[in-house]
């Protein structure tokens, strides 16, 4: 049973494969009559595309989206938005040593178990490119979401052991200002260094992102399965290589007493401590809502690694093609827009709470 | 929008407060024709009830589940399984100092914002109360799986700062041979001997529970966004108090580099390590699913509390009433019932893959 | 696949078997902070139960509903609303001869085949006693309607050839003056004639309801495959017995040109003629909302009838326990049931079409 | 809250407009590992198009799909496929004089109203162009059905008052055999003249088609509220100017006897008669399943027409353009194509019934 939609009013279903025509996607339940900027959609896009720094894969691929329906003379009528980006580099002999391998820890292994057919081709549809139609979306998402004041902020916040200190809501220039999207310029350095060592090695590195996102209204979250916490968390747990996610203390609340992790009142309902990352009971506070999202370390290395290929056989797969040793800064548009997508969903279901 | 329905094939419908007159359920998709053992059931019940140890809250239910309909002699007959627990603690009057008072880091803030109007008794829908009724489709969901193979070992991995160092699948004997449900018998007295200690300082603490899956066939799971890590994480951060989600080296995974994280095939398909936690891209690869949960510390005090009122005066919050100082052990349950239910769920709708 | 839920935003969940315990359901997406008339939810119930007239069965069901949830001091929460309505009628004796019998174009041979198990009493899951639970969740949806000014006139148009020759707006004085719920006098009392007779033959009739909706805002409904009519029929389709329905002009527009069939406009947006039923291009266009549906003749006969054991062997069915000769009038309140709660939902949807 | 897709496990997302870029769908949750045949899907399309036969609109469109995700070496792969269907046709000019108008009996003035804005050129979102997007979705879906042994017989039983006097399953060949896709040329040769008449008065006609499904498997529809003939319903309600739907004896129903309408059974559990249209209870029982589908006359006349502005002024429209004075026999492709659909969504979700 498909999973390639997500989002209930505002809905996005995606399709396509990495070294396929094209990929794409349909966005049903845009809000009708709001005008779109469509060179910052573009630029969202282009912060995650290959290529576009010296420590990231440098397939080519310029990422162009071409908008097909649900806008007429620049703004949302309310109809679906279909958009496709086609595929350039389908260059589909880079890939026929995969057709009988299993890559470790990619999805070849569990893609043709479950389907018995597989394009094996860049992965195919488990690939990460899938993920820039959810850019796509996000921006547009975070564009309405911009008119009514919300407004995102997320950066790399450790790669490796390297961690940044703070969870503070930083300017987009200050993120954008390195390679890493770090807003640290000193720790950027250092993980930037980590990365080009790890990257000499043949070898890749996991880090995490975080998220903080301000004047979010009070009352997003739908209790007691959508609580917003958990939909955010499903949306981040379903970007490739993430393997854990927490909102607002997080794991540490595991070693805090409940009279240090309360978060108590002002007298106008914000509250003087944060722990709760802005969500309550499943619903936002209004305080800034923070979350952190942890990926694995990329699974093609630039090593050999023993494997088997479809019929059991022990083999030795060279690393070889063009590829990230760390793909966690151009994760940073892909959580940043799924982040947006969420919000904007839970915002227009909350437009049905009262008559 | 309503969120109180999880599951799109095997599908939970949750009704009811803390302190109206029944909570319960309607499981819509059940499979026909099997037979249920509704002691077992019960028996899962009791797991999460109140009462049934020193160090838990004692307030008195009995919580017996009333199956209403969908059961035909004692066999499912395809037909939704409706379902209600009656509440017997309905002494409002214990609650008459909180019709005014938000609680702190409690959802009564967020719920009057957002409705305009709540439940104030024992925090009505947002209680954790609710979570009964998971209880009693998680229980159905497992003894279904149970009769394909699928094995659950849940219990405790953490209080405070104790952690339990192993992530093995236990026997449920052995998780249930003490009442923190935590399976080595010297870290259980040491996280008893914990919670004893805040529990006399009239403070709480948090935790962690770790739940292995064994058995799960290969191929579960609905790319892209439908992951089955996806959907785990959403259905534990659905429940009360959860902060944090991580699957296979969750978190661990940012410090690692992919040469030593990858899996490593056997030439069975079969992985010599399993950072992955049993799920590539999405989908179950027959390796033991496992992920941990984290827990803050209750946000019920046995200590006053500053607090506001609705009209935004500022309270002094008394602590009283009947309280768990860690809810950690009783979770366990739920944290099962959600799992099981989520399996299930991504089992049934594998069978559509193919004509 | 679970096919127990209707509607999007307000959706109602049912379960429950003709003779087991007790049928009832959960609405999900309740707006919050309204206030209900439970007398008007049971008066609607008491039009739907059996025993009310005596052209109808003399099955004894007091149809008492009980709500669980989801209302705090007379008023919707915002949280799920919990109902059951006891089944008083359990004497399983009567249905004996039925275990091992296919009663002609009923359900119980295609519930047998698809579930391979079948809670043959009563007809079980596929008893029109489900409907109950419609009733009583239009009757919530109808008076959160009523507060908008929508307006419902819901009557018996044709029992056999007798038709009411009009699809006017009727008062509901007017429709319950009369055991048919036709409002014109003269007409009912020749359907009560014909379903008299018809009766004592110990056979059956069919016959047809009308539904007009006054005041329905302009902008319900949601293309492409949403349109309010495409629902609506769904919703009637989905009642025991309907085999047709019709909007609007419907068949008749078949044997219509064009240029009679349109509706032009008056200068403020009305229409001079309403072919279309108050929906044009799947949206309420302001204009009455106005559609019939078809029911067939009740299965059940007090004549004997060839059929069928579950084994394959021919058999007599004997006619006997209580039946209605005719369920027209009785469909009433379900008929207008399922298009209120489909009213409601698509004024719930289209509160998001902007932002 | 967006309308734009349709099915639960086989699920069709359309997009595109009229007079757009180009329209398009995905179809997610398709079987995996299935040969299409390309050009059966593509000659499906062409059944559809305009400018096929002297009596239909001599638009110029080649509507050509392309495919541009979900196979892999010409077959399906389980991931969702994307397509498109550029528009050629897209003359803007044609329309300016209707950007301001409201066409009688079109969803101008309902789009605008709910909308707040509508792209005019050709009616938009609200074409019928949209369903060439389901043409392609049910050749896809059709061909699958055809590997399990169901069968479709779908053609134009009635226009204006000339009706066909059968209900059989008629060939492919015998329907395509004229232009009318009338089984019977004799009938259908009146028709044509029917047609041929109105045109020339500036005028369109009406009709109905009828579907006969052959050999759909036993058991498929979910009760109470997905019954397999009221997602029919809905889905042909949902095409473009369907203003009714009929069941089996439909509202021939509302004559009969009981006696008379029930069919009997001969005991191998198929039915001496067929009143029920091959659905008991919402589940399919073996029979054929037979259905008829009203259209109203198409709305755009080559007749001037009063009408009214946005601006509620009073104007006078011209006929002018190229359309269809009955689209009956080009609506032909597109029944069985929601037919198809609904069917396969169907046979899909009947696969989790037993776990």
């Amino acid at each position: 049973m498909a999973g390639s939609s997500f989002g209930t009013i505002f809905k996005l279903s995606t399709f396509g494969e990495s070294h396929g025509i094209a990929i794409g996607g349909v966005i049903d339940g845009v809000p009708a009559n709001l005008e779109l900027d469509f060179e910052v959609i573009q630029s969202e896009l282009d912060k995650r595309k290959p290529g576009q720094s010296a420590i990231v894969t440098q397939r080519k691929e310029s990422d162009k989206v071409q908008f097909l329906s649900g806008i007429f003379e620049g703004k949302t009528t309310g109809a679906p938005i279909g958009f496709i980006i086609p595929n350039e580099n389908q260059k589909s002999n880079d890939y026929a040593h995969l057709k009988e391998a299993f890559r470790p820890s990619h999805a070849d292994f569990t893609y043709q178990e479950k389907f018995g057919i597989r394009d094996y081709k860049g992965g195919g549809r488990s690939s990460a490119r899938e993920t820039a139609s959810r850019v796509v979306a996000g921006a547009i998402a975070k564009q309405m979401l911009q008119s009514v004041g919300v407004r995102f902020s997320t950066y790399v916040d450790q790669i490796g052991k390297i961690q940044l200190n703070s969870a503070d809501f930083y300017q987009s220039e200050l993120i954008e200002s390195n390679i890493i999207r770090c807003p640290d310029a000193q720790v950027a350095a250092e993980m930037e260094e980590l990365i080009r060592t790890v990257r000499k090695d043949g070898d890749t590195i996991g880090g995490a992102i975080r998220c903080v996102i301000e004047n979010v209204p009070i009352g997003l979250g739908e209790p007691v399965f959508d609580k917003l916490h958990a939909e955010l968390g499903k949306a981040m747990l379903s970007i490739n290589a993430v393997k854990g996610f927490e909102i607002g203390s997080g794991f540490e609340a595991l070693t805090m007493r409940g009279s240090e992790h309360n978060d108590l009142f002002n007298t106008d309902g914000t509250t003087k401590t944060n722990h709760s990352g802005g969500i309550q009971g499943g619903i936002s506070n209004g305080m800034p809502i923070s979350f952190r999202v942890a990926f694995k370390p990329v699974a093609t290395l630039m090593q050999s690694q023993e494997s088997i290929t479809i019929q059991g056989e022990a083999i030795e797969l060279e690393g070889k093609g063009r590829h990230d040793a760390c793909v966690v800064p151009r994760a940073v548009p892909i959580v940043e827009a799924m982040a947006a997508i969420t919000i904007l969903d839970f915002y227009l279901r909350n437009k049905s709470i009262h008559l």
